[in-house]
């Protein structure tokens, strides 16, 4: 555990069902003066209507709005600054950003280059963004990353074959709205991924170096959100307790790896999602299991503890509930039908070892975790995924 | 519970031992202009050496410090006014709050008042500050208000033998610090009382009608922690894990409070400490097991969660569970040796009519009551205190 600790979250953070609809008498919150804001969203979210509900709030406002779709899942660094020059000129008051993990930090890092003379990668890294950006209102429609209460965007760079994280306390929002409403929709395939990447959010930030009490309430309280509605919401996504419950996870996954950060399942994600598109929830949730079988001897006292808000029986020796939990997550992962080979998605043999090498550079990350890996234990954990 | 709900808190959060020495790596959160500071506090923290442990960090940055240590107890308007006009000439880029809730609420208000062209009268209530004040930075010394992470100030009309909240997110401050140290020293009474007004916020947080789930999550990781350490701090002030967990429980009580609200507990208190000078905390004390009476057919249910945090044993009815959750508070109370009897301040039965009139108007708090309190109620409630 740490002993000096840090929290900082979203300015206000509106939630429960219909929150969508409080944006109107919200927005005061950024200021008298907002006249025209630009939406940053996908296809998916204007077809089901989510653009709709925030212009007709805004337009009885008099406030103009604009919306632009261009984000491209996982964004690359390219992408967004496309986007940024095709918009710089207009100087919106406010970007709302309504979308995924990708709409959410692309909104995010466009607010910050708004207002900093920065290409993406000078200001990729740890507190490199030196002025605000345009203030932001972030509504997540998946559940999932917790963007919308992070300082960290995550871009992805093809010609390095690695996703890197821009962290500043410039990108977090001003204003979040948090719609349990707005999940219902999700295709079951990314119910299932970003819902894993919030419960790992939360495990991997109480398994973290960086674990302190303030990061521990917010991830015991996340995993068992979670755990108690992950399959419920695959199987039903009509329901909505399951469906806030997971949202309100994922919030609460993204406040307790702000404080603590995330650690080797993430590290060794980021390359399968730079070098072969692996979405960010899928490469979680198939090295899952395996990073936390080689962190075992050093965090069994913590999936002991984790193993109360999953819900499973205690009355064993420490080390049998520490496996019984990372039983559970492959359970799920069965149950949630995601991929656990990675020769679906093209690696082979003789990739292994550059994976390895662009995973041992996201030190950031790696720094967190309980158990130091080598290049060599990194390739053991790929290996494992080629079958 | 409620539907809709809304979190706020402060911008950052530093907390853990130690946690004070950290402020000159930390300022520059506040920007990169500070050059003066107007450090608030009172005589016996400045006796302690808190203020010193500020001055040097900041005259290493070359930033000039001045120190006001006017604060009187429980702040009157006036208290605060004379403060700002003895200030106001000398444009401090920040203001450092270090003491319990009466210096942190002054701090508050005199930033405030330092952009707004107003009288403290005509900005209490809700969402009457108009424009952003000087930044502040909170440092809390009791374990406590938790007003370091609120949009609330609380401030005493002697003229009108009230308490009156003045609420506005212009209030919360830039960065927080949240060091256990500085409650080693805190004579027993206070720590005793301030410990109970932590317990309480949590506690009227739950039962409150704007309870939710973010609010619920704060209150109960709250009572936890203050229930197992109450009375080790009281009866061994030196233990660094007990100061920890009450701290620690006295934010998370302020974000429980800021997300869902007090109630009558807090309600009837205001006109005690109003008019007859009864310290907030002792004041909430006295009236806590009253209130839990009078509500008790309509928070049963609420108690017997409560009873889990409080480690009470739940294999019982939840009625006797719930009046099982109030014989500990009167427990506590004992143990704490916190007065019982208004008579000792003076009150007088004649007196009670009008406190119970001052109450029925704090009606911010008693709407967040689960059962409606009458003026009737609130006598009967005030004379069990009569003995
Ligand atoms: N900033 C952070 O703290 C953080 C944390 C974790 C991950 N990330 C990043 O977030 C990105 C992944 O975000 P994600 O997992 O939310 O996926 P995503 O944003 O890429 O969305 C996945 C797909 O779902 C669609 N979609 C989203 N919401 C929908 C809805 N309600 N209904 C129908 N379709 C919907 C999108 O259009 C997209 O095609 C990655 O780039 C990852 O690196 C960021
Ligand atoms: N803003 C809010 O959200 C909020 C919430 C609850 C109460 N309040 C208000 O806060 C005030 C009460 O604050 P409080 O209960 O912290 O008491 P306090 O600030 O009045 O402090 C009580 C006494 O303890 C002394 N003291 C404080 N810290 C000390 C330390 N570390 N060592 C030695 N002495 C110390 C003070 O000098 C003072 O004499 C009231 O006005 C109350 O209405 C505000
Ligand atoms: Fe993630
Ligand atoms: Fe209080």
């Amino acid at each position: 555990m740490q002993k000096i600790y840090k929290f900082q979250t979203a300015d206000n953070i509106i939630a429960g069902q219909n929150s969508i609809e409080t944006l109107k008498d919200n927005i005061g919150l950024i200021g008298d003066e907002v006249k025209s804001v630009l939406v940053i969203t996908q296809k998916p979210m204007q077809d089901l209507g989510f653009v709709d509900i925030i212009t007709r709030q805004l337009n009885e406002k008099g406030i103009k709005v604009d919306v632009n779709i261009d984000t491209i899942p996982e964004p690359t660094a390219q992408s967004i600054e496309d986007i940024s020059s095709k918009i710089k000129k207009a100087h919106y008051d406010v970007l709302i950003g309504i979308g995924g993990g990708s709409v959410l930090d692309t909104t995010k890092i466009l607010a910050v280059l708004e207002k900093n003379d920065n290409t993406i990668k000078e200001i990729l890294g740890t507190d490199l963004v030196k002025y605000p950006g345009t203030p932001t209102i972030l509504i997540p429609t998946t559940a999932g990353t917790g963007s919308e209460v992070t300082p960290n965007a995550i871009v992805t760079l093809p010609e390095e074959q690695l996703k890197i994280g821009m962290v500043s306390r410039y990108l977090l929002p001003k204003l979040v709205l948090v719609d349990p409403n707005l999940t219902v929709g999700l295709p079951k395939a990314i119910t299932a991924s970003t819902g894993m990447d919030a419960f790992i959010h939360s495990l991997e930030s109480y398994i973290s170096n960086k674990a302190n009490p303030i990061s521990d309430m917010f991830a015991m309280r996340s995993m068992k959100l979670i755990s108690s509605s992950i399959v419920e919401a695959y199987e039903n996504g009509k329901s909505i307790k399951a469906r806030e419950n997971m949202i309100l996870g994922s919030l609460y996954g993204g406040m307790a790896l702000t404080a603590a950060g995330t650690a080797a399942v993430h590290a060794l994600a980021y390359p399968l999602g730079g070098s072969f598109k692996i979405a960010h929830g899928v490469a979680n949730s198939m090295l899952l299991p395996h990073v936390m079988e080689f962190n075992m001897d050093c965090i069994i006292d913590r999936l002991y503890d984790v193993a109360e808000p999953m819900g499973i029986d205690r009355n064993l020796p420490a080390n049998k509930v520490a496996e019984k939990v990372i039983e559970r997550l492959r359970e799920w992962t069965k149950i949630l039908e995601i991929p656990q080979n990675l020769k679906e998605y093209g690696v082979k043999k003789e990739d292994i070892h550059g994976l390895a090498v662009a995973a041992s550079k996201v030190t950031r990350l790696l720094g967190n975790n309980p158990k130091k890996l080598g290049i060599q234990d990194i390739e053991n954990i790929y290996n494992k995924l080629l079958k």
